[in-house]
């Protein structure tokens, strides 16, 4: 397989057939994920979740993925008194740490860090951010999650009308996944942000290079009624020069139920990339399209499990194996309401 | 079984028919705890140990607690850097983390906030301790406490005679254990504090219209000779308005070998929530009673141990299954003097 | 065997026979830690990790170590917010951790503090470093590391030559080093660094004393013909008084490759604690070696896993049931380049 003993390091790396070799074997993690089976897959093999920039969710969902397939997680969480801040390169940091675990997740604060510290690593390295950079798991679980919620309605990837909304001058994950569309053609794709905040060039270029129709706008209303997939974000307020400038577009676009019945398509899917600022002045996502069936937000995250889990998998190979190493789940799953 | 499925957010969602459950399957777990035998019942289930607000000793015997059944944990540890300082709701935290794992426990500085938590929460939840409100397995764990250490003297809760002592405004532990206490009647307590730190008049009446036997006093000499059980507390510095207020009640209480040889029961049973403030001028319990047979603020964290693995145990439905995983412990346990 | 249900606080624990004893065991873990075996033997075991000041790479290969037993890690980082923080006695934090797990390894700012610690645990405990004190696991891999890079050239101990380097007032682990030196008599022993920054004399006496041929000088070439091993260290800056003072220091020995082909005996082995502080004006060991077979520093870390592995299993009693719980490496392992 394409991913065996190999880093995954920038969306660049990644081929259509990559992505469906990948998204496959995230399938078949489903009942894993979902707690129908257990597999042990990986028992006896460690993670290292190196975290030197901290994140709740994206350390929490590595671990986890690695642990529903049985293997363990030794993990770190901040730059502070590492050995980094005592002049370490990223290289002896790489070869001293890859001789304790069987893989890496790595985030940290520093764009391009992660690759350099994948130079001097003896065990294959998964990038999980790199400061302003690259985000390539989040990229994938988005466009894994386009790929099932089109499939759930008996569509393709190549049906897929696009609006991209917010700030996509920030947008690290916008950006990544606009790369990773521009391994298809023929797609729809709507742009719409304040147009401070639009798309750099660079992506729009890419999009239309590869044979896409897109369109760039800056009014809400523009980009709904065409669009199957509508994906919002958050305005990035920590990347502005200063928050009075953030201020400006705080709750400038706002999706609510109102707005989505009169503006989208029924069913349209809603996607964000989370958190959403819930706080009353930016709501860019309202909670009254909470119960809305079209809402993809937490399966979104839920596909981010499957994604890593099968990014495991094939990275050390046993995508083949799940099965041999399955048992039943014996404890009672879920609430009871 | 009662908490099959469900959250344990509060103590008031306890009755006895609960106590009772959890207390026969929490003396269930010694041997597993005491590495006499391992059982691997929860092997490839994942605890999401969710600590917004640091806790050494209660993440950590919370985490242990779910090792020792077999299981696997994710944790997290303080506010800082989290999706929640950029907004997001309790709510999306609780869908994107559930999905995460098969349980979670969760501490968090806010009041109410584990419970707001759980509305998002398709995995049971269970507070350990949101701010200034409540912290329910300490609570049961002082009441196992209390119920194991008269059983060992052939006595049963009906006997307690309960003195409890020291900052009785602010302990969230004592609070709880009130309410606890209310589930029964016809106890005898004494609640025994300055002034100024007295039990809120809101417990005093709990316990009295529960139909318990309840005096109020000032003086520490008065609490000692009735009691089986004194459960002494730390003075919560924090939680005054400024130092200056707190150092008055600093060592206010103490209870040391002379006092406990001179007022209190032979072999009267002394609980302690933990830590207790060792420095001189504090020093509410003395290390002269470290060898005293009746001192009994370590079995009582071992028992936080024993009552967080019946609680996952009962939640996770897995109670029955314990020796069907069982195996024989092959390393050494403890230490050669 | 000695290290059974013992703690392991000092080098000064350490006798020539617990020497012999460990690396024979250790040598037995290269095949579970270079995956080409996979071993349980822990499978159902807890270690308290308990790191009240952060270290990445200490924290992480006493976890990692544990992980390829087959056992389970809790852990924590940093000291604020912990009960130790509120007045409790390390006696107490003992108490109540020793009831969490099998055996614990700690870290602790303050010297004198794991050994403190201990007399309140239940369970065995491994100091993994206090504060400028002692850290006996890193000379005892660094001893092993001696041993290991002597064999593969079919020398043995006795045939050291060893010349340490920079700063050897501050280095605890080069100190650290002499003391488990001065178990053996015969050895050359070269003491090399600025005169302000000599080995204490307390340490070159113990190692005359020993019966050992100790030289100290000053000028870095004055160290290097006679060696087989050079142990070079970094300057401890965070140890002097003032930063001005250690920026007189600060790359005062650099070893480099022409610095090496010219002075050292070929396929001399360089060692280092690391981290090494690879900025320009520091640069005590030029990444310019790194290509170098003598080169020993990250085969140095590898054998702190392995000297762990041993601790773990020779202090629980399970080093001779290693093949019992025996299987095969089901994954792919490392780069595929």
């Amino acid at each position: 397989m394409k991913l065996k003993g190999q880093h995954l390091l920038s969306v660049k790396d990644i081929s259509l057939e990559l992505i469906e070799e990948l998204f496959n074997v995230a399938e078949t993690m489903r009942p894993y994920a979902e707690r129908q089976k257990v597999t042990r897959v990986l028992e006896g093999a460690v993670l290292g979740n190196m975290f030197f920039e901290p994140s709740t969710r994206t350390r929490v969902s590595f671990g986890c993925a690695f642990n529903l397939l049985g293997g363990e997680v030794r993990e770190t969480t901040g730059l502070s008194n590492s050995a980094l801040a005592k002049g370490e390169s990223l290289y002896d940091t790489a070869q001293v740490l890859s001789g304790y675990s069987d893989i890496i997740a790595m985030r940290h604060p520093q764009a391009g860090s992660v690759a350099e510290f994948a130079t001097g690593s003896r065990i294959p390295v998964i990038n999980g951010g790199d400061g302003p950079n690259e985000h390539p798991t989040q990229a994938l679980l988005d466009l894994f999650t386009i790929h099932q919620e089109l499939a759930h309605k008996g569509k393709k990837i190549e049906d897929l009308s696009l609006t991209l909304l917010g700030d996509l001058k920030h947008g690290r994950t916008v950006h990544s996944l606009c790369q990773l569309l521009s391994l298809y053609s023929g797609l729809k794709i709507q742009l719409i942000s304040p147009e401070a905040l639009a798309m750099p060039t660079k992506y729009i270029d890419m999009l239309s290079n590869a044979g896409h129709q897109v369109k760039v706008g800056s009014q809400l209303e523009e980009g709904l009624p065409q669009a199957n997939v509508i994906y919002q974000t958050r305005i990035q307020e920590e990347r502005f020069a200063s928050q009075k400038e953030a201020n400006r577009y705080r709750g400038y676009f706002r999706l609510n139920k109102r707005i989505y019945s009169e503006h989208c398509q029924p069913g349209a899917v809603i996607m964000h990339p989370l958190p959403r600022d819930s706080r009353n002045d930016a709501n860019e996502l309202d909670n009254d399209l909470n119960q809305e069936p079209g809402l993809a937000i937490f399966r979104q995250t839920d596909n981010g499990v499957l994604v890593r889990m099968a990014l495991f998998a094939c990275i050390l190979g046993v995508e083949d194996q799940l099965y041999q190493y399955e048992r039943n789940v014996n404890w009672h799953v879920g609430l009871n309401q």
